[in-house]
């Protein structure tokens, strides 16, 4: 460790990363002079909380206050300033202006290192009625009050955004028994994922009333007894009590007044170390752009996971940096739950490598959870993308009833690894009944990758609608007769019968088998490609494309 | 892909290796013959199952019995016989002898490519009284009839093993109604695992009116109205009914008649495209010895997960030889859930690596299996094991009442990424507050473990009990006087007084600090030792001795 003793290290921000840096700095030296500023009157709380003590599933607001200034310097020795606003920095003299929210008054703090954790703040964008008080985001623990209280009069509320905390503000409004009408720009909710993956959560939240307002965006609000919100599509929807739940821009106007290197989109650049383009000066959290974990390419990972353990590495870096690691980079892992259903991602998405140009395959899979034979399995949908020329898992999606969690970790893990499709076919995970089954999902989708890298079986993303194709439904009669699939020449000929009846089909023309879950009518494409038929096979089958607990419910044509 | 059509594949074995191996085999080939010989009756069921019917908790009999040799027929164009052995294989005719369990007769069937996958038996040692029709082992669904039926008239059963097998069987034994005892011949229950990790199952076992009796061995048993076991210790176990849970032995004699290599505890020996010493055989399954995923030392995994993807890769390597990857290896990956707890490994435990005298550390933290703020958060404990050499991770185990199979998961698929305990530190898994944690307890056993590698903190495995060291409880008072660690020397100073109260310790005295979790005493453990006292913190806390829903119970001096 370096002789530390003494060294001032004032931290801005004293949430996640900023909170995190001061903690683990604290252990690496007991004789460091640690100075944390903070904004709000808040420190170290748990800001991922706040919607769920909005719908009060977290009774105790105590419980997302996890620490006071009293409380940091009982435990950590620390100069905890709240209600304090960090507002120049003098790089030459290495000191920060320091202004008392409470008194006015200012004042320099000088540094030996200094660390800008300021988080990223929600967008409010500049429209017409914005201003109007019943229109909130949520950031702080006040936030967070203000919207209780409003909620408590509400009947009605509009939530402008269907990404993460969008989605677990319309599940908690739910629970309170608001009516919620959920607006999204993009054609689907949580847009950070594939559309596939978000119909059940789409279905999960029409079911508990959710109404869906998606392709269509804010073009302003209008004040009266409601709030009135009008969409580009001339629609108007009137609400007690609006969210706006669009996204976040990193406070780095501290960072870009005092001349530090910011990135395309304002963020703070920091290398390996989160330094700045100031060795004295460090970042993390919400605030700064790293590299991605997958190709190094610049990005942006504002969440709590990624900011605590970066501003972890801020204090090692200080402390012990001779010892201190690379930050590896961010992956984007994240999930939601809505109602009983949850949803995430780790690593690319195939819209995102689709948008970046880069080479890329991609399939889904359905399964149940755990064990069929054991009680309470569950289905469970996975996507994975991967990269054709290394065989590497880019990025991977899942949604289900249960499990989804253990499944984006098992993948965001192998990411990290830079396993291949072929190692996730062999890994080794914990099976008895409760819990997995002898092939996995995970299992499973590495199977399903390698087939199709190895042109086993062509899977198809869409199904056609022409006269051409000949579309076989593999399913048992009954069930393709109850829930026909709405598309021109389509046979019904059971998986079992296939052997015996693949007579019935065209050679010349092109094939493509389509089932439940998608694994039968891999089964049933294998059967017709060896006997010469050019076939594909619906990827993911029909259950990728709705309610897996309606397995009969087909898309409509 | 070869010129397979018309291979004659038979196929020795049909539960999980053999049809995994037959299934994989005809998508690959529509055209080969594919035989599947299976002694028993059954063929494709889920014998990971069985305990649970027993028990009630899987209902249907018929859910355990997956396949049928005429639904394999329809769907898969197989020919299975059931109730027939294979007797003996001539190797330099490439046929196998084959009898019928029904007629009696015998016939020799020609292959090209032969699998051996027919699995393990349970054991059962020639002891006194040993075949008593009271006395049972569990391998097919014709065992478990007989158990159900046996437990339908008894009150009283006696469980030998508390191994993976036993603990389900006591476990649904007490679902039934009926006072189990379960006896081990190690000190603990399932000797997998190091012992710390089993102290909550033995609590939770006991809990639910298990009876446990630890370190005991059979001796012999004698019939009369009820079965009596007497064991090593003297002691005598009335029950109705015994289970014989101690496990298993591969079903070799029919290689080692037919002269192919085995490994030294009768096991097949393959090599990684799971071939044996004659090219044309194959073996998979629980009779076959592998190598180890992490030392590449001979190792056998009788587990379902294992056996079903060998299978599948022997049909990779039989009809698509060049895609074939080599089988990486086993883990051991296990997992258990008695009641409300759950417990399992993956890779290396502590006292595995010691009897093998390997180089290694390990560190054991506790953590809430999600954000703890968020209601329903439940206590977990994980331990680690790795190479001081290379940092990298060898084991894991894990114990709690929740999340438990999420991160022996997320920790194999390490073990396979060959990723170190710094990589750990940085997993970016996902988190909102009904799944996770900003830190997770995979990410807190790296940073654990990078701390102790990093000399930050001297972890100590056991209390001592002598007048030099100076014990240091660190929780609060109350908890201290409610709850006091039964040592000498034991000084309370609660970690928010220890800065200003470290004067009342000896600084020429080594110094334990001992908390709840082993989170506050390595806190604690800081401070001391960045003012010059020689400091250990007990790691994992008094609760990796204990019930961690009962975190004030101690361990007895």
């Amino acid at each position: 460790m370096i002789d530390s003793a003494r060294l001032r290290f004032v931290i801005v921000g004293g949430v996640a990363a900023g909170a995190s840096a001061a903690a683990r700095a604290r252990r690496l030296s007991e004789h460091a002079q640690i100075t944390v500023l903070e904004r709000g009157p808040d420190v170290s709380f748990a800001n991922c909380g706040l919607p769920y003590h909005i719908g009060g599933e977290i009774r105790e607001r105590a419980a997302l206050a996890v620490q006071t200034p009293a409380s940091l310097q009982a435990l950590l020795a620390l100069d905890v300033r709240t209600s304090t606003e960090a507002t120049a920095i003098d790089r030459a003299a290495k000191r920060v202006q320091v202004r008392s929210l409470a008194s006015g008054t200012s004042e320099w703090l000088a540094y030996d290192k200094l660390l800008l954790a300021p988080g990223a703040a929600p967008l409010r964008p500049a429209l017409q009625g914005i201003d109007d008080r019943r229109i909130f985001t949520l950031r702080s623990l006040q936030d967070m009050d203000r919207i209780e209280a409003a909620a408590g009069q509400a009947r009605r509320v509009v939530v402008i955004g269907a990404g993460f905390i969008g989605l677990e503000m319309a599940e908690q409004f739910v629970r309170r028994g608001l009516h919620v009408t959920l607006v999204e720009l993009q054609h689907q909710v949580l847009p950070q994922l594939d559309a596939p993956l978000t119909l059940l959560l789409e279905d999960e939240l029409r079911r508990h009333g959710v109404e869906l307002v998606l392709g269509d965006g804010l073009v302003s609000f209008a004040g009266g007894e409601q709030v009135s919100a009008t969409l580009r599509s001339g629609r108007t929807l009137e609400a007690d009590l609006v969210v706006l739940a669009i996204g976040v821009r990193p406070e780095s106007s501290l960072a870009r007044a005092a001349g530090l290197a910011l990135g395309e989109r304002g963020h703070i650049v920091v290398d390996e170390f989160l330094r700045t383009s100031d060795a004295d000066i460090y970042a993390a959290g919400d605030v700064v752009e790293t590299h991605d974990l997958v190709d190094r390419s610049a990005t942006s990972t504002p969440l709590g996971g990624p900011a605590n353990r970066q501003g972890r590495a801020v204090a090692d870096h200080i402390f012990q940096p001779q010892r201190a690691r690379a930050y590896r980079g961010g992956l984007g892992t994240a999930i939601v739950r809505a109602f009983d259903v949850s949803a995430g991602v780790t690593g690319w998405t195939a819209k995102r490598l689709r948008a970046a140009g880069r080479p890329f395959r991609t399939i889904t899979v359905n399964e149940q959870h755990h064990a069929g034979y054991f009680p309470g399995a569950q289905p469970i949908q996975l996507a994975l993308t991967w990269d054709p020329r290394t065989q590497r898992v880019l990025g991977a999606q899942c949604t289900g009833l249960a499990g989804v969690d253990k499944r984006l970790d098992v993948l965001a893990t192998a990411i990290a690894g830079e396993l291949t499709i072929d190692d996730l076919a062999q890994l080794e995970l914990a099976y008895a009944p409760p819990f997995g089954a002898a092939k996995d999902i995970v299992n499973i989708a590495g199977f399903a990758s390698c087939n199709a890298r190895d042109g086993l079986v062509d899977p198809l993303d869409e199904l056609p609608d022409d006269a051409e194709t000949q579309i076989v439904d593999v399913r048992p009669a009954a069930m393709a007769k109850a829930h026909p699939v709405h598309r021109v020449g389509v046979l019904n000929i059971p998986y079992r019968e296939l052997r015996a009846r693949c007579g019935e089909l065209d050679r010349a023309r092109p094939v493509v088998t389509v089932c439940t879950m998608g694994k039968t009518s891999y089964f049933a494409a294998r059967v017709l490609a060896q006997r010469g038929f050019r076939v594909q096979s619906l990827c993911g089958g029909l259950r990728a494309r709705l309610d897996p607990r309606s397995p009969g419910k087909l898309p409509t044509a």
